[in-house]
């Protein structure tokens, strides 16, 4: 086992380096040599993207597109989009400019709450228990004010504090269940260290008041499933204004529109893909301004399925002449803290965008969602969702294979009527230089 | 509303940054500058990532780091992470060094299958249908030959075809539901073609066999539900060699470990944080390997939920003086198609991973996810999770806040024993100037 390594996170970046490329590449050269074809010119910069994680080698690029005419309240805007996906940014781009002539997009924050919880096991009598809680509150919330200071003049901290017995699901098994308001920070370490700290101070009363061990705290944090912190985005117009193309009268269309999303209601396999769309249009917001998307993630598909049955994130449907179409979502995050001031690539979207607010960001983000939903499902309804993904997927073939422009173009064409693959481009290239 | 605009995709990229700048920037030029900075030097590979996504402006940065010392089913990797979050790396690190003295990962690979859907509604009688179906099944099947060989050759292709009646979910709503293989590939282009294709070679067939519009597709689309295409990863040892660290027997840590797990099997504000920490480590994976993560975490979310309420992913257990742990995920991947050859950083990062399978690279991301639950829990029942997250935290406040060397070794010493936050740092250098 000639490849186990002993204290590589303390070797230097270019020590790492060499380790890396002599243990694992066939060519240790020219690994290297990609590695720092991807460095910034700029060291103090590369420097910087560096100590945001451990053992860095490089940086990965994920393409940033724009996707200009998104009319929101009212305001335009131009979200920045990050992915590795094609078709999202153009999707998006189509949607925006469609509802930008009937009304654009309404959103609305629902509430902000997030949740925080000290998990922990009690062996003695559950009454003693309440009334250790109800004497020890006001100290327990008391021991974070040390470092709570900032974000109680930012209107946020605790909101709540409620003991929960939660026996039935594990012996002995309680809960701190607390309530946050964050301002503007996503929260998780400024919850996680409120969480930890009033664990400690409770562990350390309950050491005066009980024999030894009976309370015994499992783990604190926060949680990432957030359906008190709710965003909703919606847009409407008249069903005689939504034809999408020549051919299509806006009332078929809507009817189409209306059965897909219906289906994705009640369709398990059909929803996962249908809230997979919306979050493509949400998470290449969520990366370009440095928040987690794994977190979003989280919290959002275990809301799709919060009643018991995975289901649809959007609603649509016709009343009273008008077409509807409706997004919620649970978003928790942030437009200060973390990587906002730090990466500067997510400081240029977050002024792109006006330097919003968290809760303007989340509005944002819903948006972003709806249209991406809105117009995949305008896609699969009418000319299928291979029709667009299928040109840029053409142009990813042609360029691997080396196509000239002009091959490029008579690609373009040819391929129209025919379908894409790998084989079959490269069939057609072959031909074309015979 | 001048910041409207018309034909902005037909616009060059330096036509596309001017209005931007100029449109949402105070400082046109300093933006300007910023998006080019991030710019690649040699511009064939900057066109090359700049054709991947529409409306491209630059790159965004993410980290790539690596944890070596990874041992599954008796091999060694160094995995490549893509990762905004500090402390994942490092904890995929120590999680993984800790299971290399303890026999490593065990991962085996449980199925493979992948499902597309065909959603249609058919007004007549449901016996006609059938019929109709049975006798045109392989003609359906036989319309996708075109472009299915190069994947038949290659292992993959269509498993089934069924009809299914969902009228009780809708009226005259009906599936066909396809299961797929599509061996090294993820698989999107090929099942979405197949499907496009058959739906359109069914809505012709029934065109002859039955009045106009009786049969109507809806939308023809792959499923990023893939409970029918899991992986398995697990380690195990004696309880007597599990001591994380000085004070803790193995017993005890075991005892915790097994109480946190259950708390998240039990408790869905606990079980989609701890499934977001597993999804810390597939994702920096998923990412470095140019996957498709919102197509992942839809799937793998949604599965943690079908048993009707959301849970846990992985199990802990302990039986005969044995500790387990063990993480189930869905998970439809590709080393092959997509970016795999066009990003070169994504070929990179495969070529680390000794090119694997898309079986292989399933298997890596089960024993990433659980080393990286593993290292979640194991903060969590011992020192917390803010300890090892803070010291990250602190080093990028002391960076945005310009801290000199010896300001951060002083500063990294001081937050050893009190709380970090801006505020107390702004403070902690204050007192240290003056």
């Amino acid at each position: 086992m000639s490849q186990r390594i002993e204290g590589f996170s303390k070797l230097t970046k270019t020590e790492k380096i060499d380790w890396i490329t002599q243990t694992h590449f066939k060519n240790p050269e020219k690994a290297k040599a990609l590695l720092t074809q991807y460095w910034n010119s700029d060291t103090a910069l590369q420097n910087r993207h560096d100590e945001f994680i451990e053992n860095t080698l490089s940086n990965f690029y994920i393409s940033l597109g724009v996707a200009p005419n998104f009319l929101i309240n009212g305001a335009l805007y131009t979200l920045p989009m990050v992915t590795e996906e094609s078709s999202v940014v153009a999707a998006a781009s189509n949607a925006a400019k469609f509802w930008l002539s009937r009304g654009g997009f309404q959103t609305q924050i629902i509430n902000t709450f997030k949740v925080g919880q000290i998990h922990f096991l009690f062996e003695g009598d559950p009454q003693v228990l309440n009334a250790f809680f109800e004497k020890n509150k006001a100290a327990l919330l008391e021991s974070t004010l040390a470092f709570a200071q900032n974000m109680k003049a930012r209107g946020g901290g605790i909101q709540s504090i409620a003991l929960r017995d939660k026996t039935a699901l594990m012996p002995h098994y309680y809960q701190l269940h607390l309530h946050f308001k964050t301002a503007d920070a996503m929260g998780a370490n400024f919850i996680n260290s409120c969480l930890e700290t009033i664990a400690t101070e409770m562990e350390q009363l309950a050491e005066k008041e009980f024999k030894s061990k009976e309370l015994e705290v499992v783990m604190s944090i926060l949680s990432n499933y957030v359906p008190d912190c709710l965003v909703r985005a919606a847009v409407q117009c008249p069903v005689s204004e939504l034809s999408p193309e020549k051919g299509w009268t806006g009332e078929a269309f809507a009817n189409k529109i209306v059965e897909a999303v219906t289906i994705a209601k009640k369709e398990p396999y059909r929803a996962v893909t249908h809230n997979k769309g919306i979050m493509n249009g949400v998470d290449a917001l969520i990366l370009a301004t440095g928040n987690d998307f794994r977190a979003v993630e989280a919290g959002v598909h275990a809301y799709a399925a919060k009643e018991g049955q995975y289901t649809s994130l959007s609603e649509a449907w016709i009343k009273e002449g008008l077409f509807h179409m409706e997004l919620t979502l649970p978003l928790a995050l942030g437009t200060v803290g973390g990587l906002t001031k730090l990466h500067p690539m997510v400081q240029w979207n977050l002024e792109l965008l006006g330097n919003p607010s968290a809760e303007k960001l989340m509005q944002l983000c819903a948006a972003a969602g709806l249209a991406q939903n809105f117009a995949a499902l305008r896609s699969l309804v009418t000319s299928g969702i291979q029709k667009g993904h299928m040109k840029m997927h053409l142009l990813n073939i042609l360029n691997q294979l080396g196509a000239t422009a002009n091959q490029k173009e008579a690609a373009l064409d040819y391929f129209k009527k025919h379908t894409v693959s790998v084989q079959a481009v490269g069939a057609f290239l072959k031909n074309k230089n015979t």
